[in-house]
């Protein structure tokens, strides 16, 4: 076990607490601070160069990812986000330029979104760059989405195009916001999750979740440019679908919705957003497991870690 | 102007939000999400290896920090915190059992306040160890205590001890939560402060909320028994009252309460908290300026940074 297997089961194992609806497992921490029709939500997340940027990423792109990760988990349930903290550890002689540039990025995102930026603590520290960002905001208690909602039969939706974001896309997504308001409003879908980890993974968090098991259609995948062009690369590069499946920081929504629904909601959403593609692939099912139906078969996803297929 | 002076002005700057009821430059975040006779209150705070605490340092004791220092914040606006996620930043290689001891620091905290302690997210990094927290609960709006209510004429009084917190107590210490909602509910103090960066720098920073001065009374600041150890450590060593007036993690409420409840505000402390030294060290004036008043005479205490005297 190493030290994040370790830190899921310490967060697992804690104590249930009367006001935590909602805690580790979903993508925000719902919280009954005596609303009457709603829930507070409370999400956090970091970044720190060498990991999710480099020292060369614009200083706006790190800061629009900061706030934007957390944004997209807001849309993941479907909730308002609406003020926000940043935790800024500095490394010793840190550029002031850089630091206005990661403020102008973490500003324009918030007031796209009306969320007010209220502030919050700089460090100094030995090591990198990193942010770490603390959202709430709130959601109507007939109208939140979670993870473990979905059922057999549900349709299986994605929307955007998934695969390659390292070529720019995880810098500059836009959170869909608008998008899971407008789901929960006209479909209040079972069960929905952002995509950071990449569909095979994320799918698989909305699975253990619902305690359901999935099979999804690899000619439905909606593969982006980028993930085609990389595959074109050379050697050692993954396949579209591999990219599509595992790449990872999609920051799209995937959702699972009663089947009945599936038509009335790509017929609304080519209306509504035009813009975006919304694609329907796959369904959940009673079968556990995670499989991929591909015109010559079926294969099955292992269960642990990235999807290991030629 | 360094970036830390510069995220100070960024912060500053941000624009007003109507949800916004206190943003950077108090505590707290306040925000309004719209229950009626609530505000809800958001802090985050971050500690790194090397700055807040050392490899040595017990992995409890690390946790228990991270904690309660935000939670000394909740006490500083007479809130009640409610549920806590934390972002660790992990540098590679990192050992489970270390991993354990923080969170059981973090709980054993968390669990003695009934404050949920809901999960949060851990990223690999290429620096220390860091712990991020934030906290969300609420306070009654017409329980709120801010730093910028204090008036001409309040008396200000400090709770417990001062200065060469170094020692232990920055590691060990009690958010005063308890003594904090207590003061808002017998007596509704003008203004509250907790004193993480010495007692000099936080009253600065409820001087300037506050709009006011302040007289500091030598001979009545409560000075630590660490600290004198400490003066007498050798040459080069703080004195006793420069180390209480600029050591900080004091972790202390600093109040302003108007001068005529000071007496009853002591007897009644006596009773409810016979353990706990309440002291009456000074008070807030029309004067601009901060002023400590020695047997032989007066001093203005510069304005920027560290108290320089001999």
């Amino acid at each position: 076990m190493n030290e994040f297997e370790l830190i899921a089961r310490l967060t697992r194992d804690l104590p249930a607490h009367p006001a935590v609806v909602a805690g580790p497992g979903d993508d925000c921490a719902l919280i009954d601070l005596g609303v009457p029709d709603r829930w507070v939500v409370l999400k956090t997340d970091a970044v720190a160069e060498g990991v999710h940027f480099t020292r060369e990423t614009p200083s706006e792109q790190v800061g629009h990812k900061a706030l934007g990760r957390v944004l997209s988990d807001f849309a993941a349930a479907a909730a308002q986000p609406k003020a926000v903290l940043v935790t800024l550890a500095l490394p010793t002689g840190f550029e002031a330029e850089r630091v206005e540039g990661v403020y102008r990025g973490l500003r324009r995102l918030a007031d796209r979104w009306s969320v007010a930026l209220v502030g919050g603590e700089t460090i100094a520290h030995h090591g990198p760059l990193s942010l770490s960002v603390a959202a709430v905001g709130w959601v109507a208690r007939d109208r939140v989405v979670r993870r473990s909602g979905g059922q057999p039969g549900d349709a299986l939706f994605v929307t955007g195009e998934l695969g390659g974001s390292r070529e720019g896309r995880h810098l500059d997504f836009e959170p869909r916001l608008e998008e899971a308001w407008w789901l929960a409003e006209h479909f209040l879908p079972h069960a929905m999750v952002d995509l950071s980890d990449g569909l095979a993974g994320d799918l698989r968090h909305l699975m253990t979740a619902s305690r359901v098991g999935a099979d999804l259609m690899q000619s439905a995948l909606p593969i982006s440019a980028a993930a085609r062009r990389r595959a074109r690369a050379g050697e050692g590069a993954k396949s579209p679908v591999l990219a599509a499946l595992t790449d990872g920081e999609d920051f799209e929504l995937l959702m699972a919705v009663p089947s009945g629904q599936a038509v009335r909601l790509l017929d609304g959403w080519k209306s509504r957003f035009p813009g975006v593609r919304l694609s329907c692939i796959g369904r959940l099912t009673n079968q556990p497991g995670l499989r991929l139906c591909e015109p010559g078969g079926v294969r099955t996803l292992a269960d642990h870690g990235h999807v290991h297929f030629s």
